[in-house]
């Protein structure tokens, strides 16, 4: 009888192979890494490891692929530094309605990098046009790459709560037992978050222009709905100074939140698709010719770790090319040929 | 001495599991065809499948992930005929720079849905402005899932030319030879087709832009930068009849070329990652400790089978959790208990 739950952790380091979680959470996990490591600030992509068995990389910077949220407020308040520093600067070459000069210039900044440009303040001339290529197309980037780790922060953080609040009738547990229980829920209850904090931020926009700017109740929605878009047709913005400090920190959550909304509307999606999948191969009855298939040492029996390898194969989790590759490995090991790796393959080969 | 080459395919339909391609396309593949579950239209989430081994879901249909371009055109046509008329219905409640009305609506619906938003045709009433945030939510949603997968199917055309072209004076091979050897360096140059296809359409934008709107070369290329990236401050838009046929076309392709470009960078910097992590543990050194987690069935040996599931947690690819999953259904059909599947099981399983 196979014995599965001896298996060691395989990485002591942080990463995507954490073992005590459920299978949908590594899923997402592995899904969410990948997003993660789009979004590590590229001074982090120069990894110049040679490829050498004694001096590996280190698993724990590989696999870090989540910037800490401290990085990336302190990217960001740089950027918007220097951009607010140069719009400063070039204040006069900036026409449109204006209040203060150093809110007219981090107003822009926040308006120019997450694309909603109002045109309420345009550039003017040459330099002042260049400048604003230029930060809107890295700001572009950074809003994509950098602020999507800082919403995910915010949303798990939230979602937490979320989920106490639903269950606080049904259990009394401690929170360990809670989460562990709710995970396999993650991706939904994440969705759920992001639409209510949406909702709280378009909600709280709405009152503040209507006060603020004096603008009636569809005025300001349409306002809201035009600048969490980032489409900004421009006929209604932030005019004042109170109005354009508000707006900096409004304009970049709701940008943000919307579209976290919508990855996670996707992921919702892929995951209802995914568990289709997976159910159906899982439940699948095993032919003679799939037996065949997946004996991949010819003894025309199966054992546990080649119906494994059959049935992620099947689910299109690993690749016959992955198996390929792998195997080469083996091969290299194997130093007996006796078609198995034992302690004395393992001693012979570095012996050698 | 493990014969792996005598697996069979598993599937006989498309699917991310085709044994024919190189390990770094099936990466791609299964990554790309994520983001093509993304893509595919709402209409097609209804899989209702019951999950019942005797009548599986069409394994086609599971894995068809990506919608044909013809769909997506059709998809794309109809949105924005139905805006297009609806626009064309309030026109009178639109204000701003007007040429011929249907041109004009149809040119405010591709400046609302891809979030350029310039401000020079902006709803000048409550249902307009309502039609135009209904619009421009579901738009959002339209250009980042459904127009991403008419992108790709371009680049992909043009990257064959391009690998070509750059391939002509060193091989005189077959197309064949050719892409297979090439297809490693898939996404570089898919990256590159992006960059030159953008390129191509920031030109044209900016020659269109100073012969037809009179604009002097700064800020035609002002606008264009301001256009593609979806900022449209809208201090300088298409004014003409012509120029909005024009921009119809051309800000639809460029604002989806920009995302596109921005989403091959992400996967370069992902890719070159994962290339790093996926040498550092094939060429690692197996320990003793390494050999006995590795050994699911405790025979104080490896199997071919159980240093690949191994290899694969390793490398992230597969969880603990997989594993686990899969092996409840190994012991269901092991049937005499004997540790390994064998065609006996098969038939114990049946009468049973």
């Amino acid at each position: 009888m196979a014995n599965d739950e001896d298996v060691q952790p395989l990485l002591t380091g942080s990463g995507p192979v954490n073992l005590s979680q459920t299978s949908e959470v590594n899923v997402i996990k592995k899904r969410r890494s990948r997003q993660n490591i789009v979004t590590a600030p590229m001074s982090e992509v120069n990894l110049s490891v040679k490829n050498d068995a004694e001096s590996p990389p280190n698993p724990d910077s590989l696999f870090a692929q989540k910037p800490s949220l401290t990085k990336v407020l302190i990217f960001l308040a740089l950027y918007l530094g220097v951009g607010t520093l140069c719009f400063y600067l070039v204040r006069h070459q900036l026409k449109g309605t204006k209040t203060n000069g150093i809110i007219d210039a981090i107003y822009f900044c926040v308006v120019t990098m997450t694309t909603v440009g109002y045109g309420d303040i345009v550039p003017n001339s040459i330099l002042s046009k260049l400048l604003a290529c230029v930060y809107v197309f890295t700001g572009m980037a950074l809003v994509g790459m950098i602020l999507g780790r800082a919403a995910e922060y915010f949303v798990e953080k939230q979602e937490l709560l979320l989920v106490k609040v639903i269950h606080m009738h049904e259990k009394n547990g401690s929170d360990e037992v809670l989460t562990k229980a709710e995970t396999k829920k993650t991706v939904k209850y994440k969705f759920l978050t992001a639409l209510i904090l949406l909702l709280i931020i378009m909600i709280v926009g709405v009152i503040f222009l209507s006060f603020e700017e004096q603008f009636n109740f569809f005025d300001a929605f349409y306002c809201v709905c035009s600048t969490i878009t980032t489409l900004g047709y421009g006929d209604e913005s932030f005019t004042t100074a109170v109005g354009r400090v508000f707006g900096v920190f409004w304009i970049l959550s709701g940008t943000v939140c919307l579209a976290q909304f919508y990855y996670y509307l996707a992921e919702l999606h892929t995951e209802s698709r995914q568990s289709v999948l997976l159910n159906w191969v899982l439940t699948r009855k095993l032919t003679l010719k799939d037996l065949e298939a997946a004996d991949l040492d010819n003894d025309k029996m199966l054992s546990p770790a080649e119906y494994v390898i059959f049935k992620l194969k099947e689910m299109g989790k690993i690749s016959q090319e992955d198996v390929r590759t792998v195997l080469e490995g083996f091969r290299n090991l194997d130093v007996d040929h006796s078609g198995t790796l034992t302690a004395e393959d393992l001693s012979l080969a570095q012996s050698s």
